[in-house]
């Protein structure tokens, strides 16, 4: 054989070895941005426009084709962004987003395309930016920032469901110009407020292909490490199917799609959701699921936004806690809504339930009675003596992607070894929660996988009510 | 008699000889500020907005459906309006009128309800008020400001003739909406800088009745002492049936209706807008015609905004004289348009043609070889000698109404009397001008009025080329 023939097939078995290397089981793999978004499992949304100042209860169907009569009710006489982004970091949230614009079309920043922001406004004599402000707090505090892009609806503008209104030359005109300010104002937020860990286009993005404004480019552009959520082409992320913080198990971060539910509607509403609630085991796209809910969701209240007199509908701490198990117990990141109040400041309520929340979570699952994790079909925890047991906490190495496809957990009782749970998905965390039962050992067995099962955490617990 | 009955007579005959001196001819009057615009005569008109900008040539019906796709091209870099208002202050104008809002529908200064306005740009970081810059300047210099407001077109919030675009009840909230900004713009206007000569809606202001704003109950409260110009209900003057800067004689300051041109189209528009040019000699409402045109209208183009390279479309000084005789001298005031460029000043050209226009107005009218006042029926100027003669001006005390309904003009020539003109109207001003002829007297007949006549100038010139 001659040297260059020996040459060339050392570096084609070298590139087929790290080909293999970083994916031998074939299943996608999340990008740095989903792992990210995985690991911080708790993100929070703030929703912050000019109704929270009218007094009145928010009725989003009226909001959305009512223009707001007087914009300079906008008036935060002690905004303090330190403060909101304080109170989820006590909590152990990692990832704040704040609604750059909502329905109303109004941008909480110095936009030069859009002249129904901040500067419009009397407030800090219209040089208020709370997206600069929002940001900087979370730098301050170890938080990855993340902004949310409403442009499906502009009640000032005159936008609904993405569309101008009119049908004439001069409603086609406004609806270029419109979709011209939308990718304006998107490279704006992109480009002037550093790395955002997401950006999110509620309600998705109409692309250009269906009349709308080509924001994906622009974010590709200018965000390359971010999450896009999303539009018809693209989603890093998928909505859970619901707005009650949860979804069912199983639910796999994998799609069949690249985008998750602007396109294809037929597919993905079905069964109530279905899709988007559980993915697809096969699907060829990373793509987890997120659970979201409003923290003021309680009794009969769903409020993004504050209203005056709201705080009775703060979910309480057992629904919290319920809802951490149903979303980050259940391989997905929990969205949770928070609602600064017209001082310009989160209430103190919610700020003393995050609080509570995040203290229940860290007393619950910082101390396992045992702990181990590896490669390979089984895993096995001894402890020392047999203890009462009620939860099981699983985690995946999902950088190498969701391998794990079933998987039974045994305990061993007195009498010896009795199934406890028969799962599928484990992906980046997953909790099991039991009756009380003495155990002195607590096997896991991959019944099936995709490759190598790499077992991050297997942890159990007894946690007292 | 009764002391009592001797006092009541005595009150009731002073009302009603006081009723009587202040109109014993039973002719409408006009006000203290129709008194004003009409001896002002020339009334400047600036117009500014974004598209001044943007390099191209100026497409109205293209302007008004088509958004301006990056306002910050506004950007004057070296804008002084006292140097517009000097222009015209040199020329003799008295009046100057700024256009606020165009039909872009941005706003020229800090209004705290229309958010597309210079609170928006770049320029000044936010902070220009022309509209404050303007009114400040005219007030230094003696010049009364007047604004205009355009809320029949605004290519940014979807306005077209009056209407917001769409036909659901979302397009029935906005248009309530803008209503209310317009109504709120024109409190900003009208109680932010002062009195105001005039407050002039172009294209008319739709009212409530036509599902338009209320600005006329606005205007009121605030300028109770301008003109307003105009809306379906009121028009303190009138158009005169031109943009050519002229009205054909005769054209009476009287008018049938309260409006001009919004109401009542069908009657008001045949014959190529015959009342608006003539009015009515026997009208109840004194609504003086105006006669208007650009600066920039000669050789083919009328632009009302500034355009590079349009220089030579400045109206020749001849051109400007013979319309200062169709229009001052034939009872109207002048309007001319005039157009601050993208530095932000009036193009010297321009200004240069103001100064030779004023001087010229001044050499051919302010030195009569005989002039003469006085009540009655007959006015008899006598000259020295025989004398070259060319120009008659005549002015009524318009203060006590349009009373001459037809006059005779004679000259004394070496053969004896010769008619040189018949006429009808004289009201503020009238110029006739004529083949030189050598008169020894000139001799002004009212061979019919509406109680005494009253002239308050009866002048000849002889007035070189």
């Amino acid at each position: 054989m001659s040297k260059l023939f020996i040459a060339v097939t050392s570096i084609l078995t070298g590139l087929i070895f790290s080909v293999e290397a970083q994916n031998v089981a074939n299943v996608p793999l999340p990008t740095q941005a989903q792992l990210d978004w995985q690991n911080a499992e708790l993100v929070a949304v703030f929703h912050y426009d000019l109704h929270v100042f009218d007094g009145k209860r928010y009725n989003q169907a009226k909001n959305r084709i009512t223009p707001i009569e007087d914009y300079n009710i906008f008036n935060p006489t002690n905004l303090d962004t330190d403060q909101w982004i304080k109170a989820i970091k006590d909590a152990g949230f990692k990832i704040a987003i704040l609604t750059a614009t909502h329905e109303t079309g109004f941008a909480l920043y110095q936009s030069e395309v859009n002249p129904y922001s901040l500067k419009a406004v009397n407030w800090e004599e219209g040089k208020g930016d709370i997206v600069k402000d929002f940001v900087n707090s979370c730098r301050k505090y170890g938080i990855q920032p993340g902004i949310y892009i409403g442009i499906r609806w502009n009640s000032f503008y005159g936008v609904h469901d993405f569309t101008v209104q009119g049908n004439n030359e001069f409603a086609q005109n406004r609806q270029a110009h419109y979709n011209k300010m939308c990718e304006e104002m998107v490279r704006e937020i992109c480009s002037n407020y550093g790395d955002l860990a997401i950006v999110w286009f509620d309600g998705g993005a109409h692309g250009p292909e269906k009349g709308g404004p080509d924001v994906l480019s622009v974010f590709e552009k200018h965000q390359p490490n971010g999450i896009f959520y999303h539009n018809t082409q693209r989603a890093d992320i998928r909505w859970g199917g619901s707005e009650s913080g949860t979804v069912p198990y199983p639910s796999w971060s994998t799609y069949p799609f690249p985008y998750s539910h602007a396109t294809n509607q037929e597919v993905v509403y079905k069964n109530n959701f279905q899709l988007l609630k559980e993915g697809d085991p096969n699907g060829n796209y990373f793509m987890p699921a997120m659970s979201d809910a409003p923290l003021r969701g309680y009794n009969g209240r769903h409020e993004w936004f504050w209203e005056p007199g709201d705080e009775e509908h703060i979910f309480p701490l057992e629904n919290l806690m319920n809802m951490y198990y149903n979303s980050v117990g259940h391989n997905t990141t929990l969205i949770i809504g928070l609602t600064p109040d017209a001082e310009g400041l989160l209430p103190q309520p919610d700020v003393q339930r995050l609080e509570e929340w995040g203290d229940e979570i860290k007393r619950r699952f910082s101390t396992p009675l045992a702990a181990t994790s590896g490669n390979g079909k089984k895993l096995t925890l001894k402890l020392k003596q047999r203890t009462d047991i009620n939860h099981i906490l699983l985690r995946e190495d999902i950088s190498k992607g969701e391998r794990v496809r079933a998987f039974l957990l045994e305990g061993k009782t007195k009498i010896g070894w009795q199934s406890i749970f028969e799962g599928s998905v484990i992906g980046h965390k997953f909790i099991h929660d039991f009756e009380d039962i003495a155990l002195s050992q607590i096997r896991l067995t991959i019944k099936e996988s995709k490759g190598d099962p790499i077992i991050q955490g297997f942890e159990v617990f007894y946690i007292e009510d």
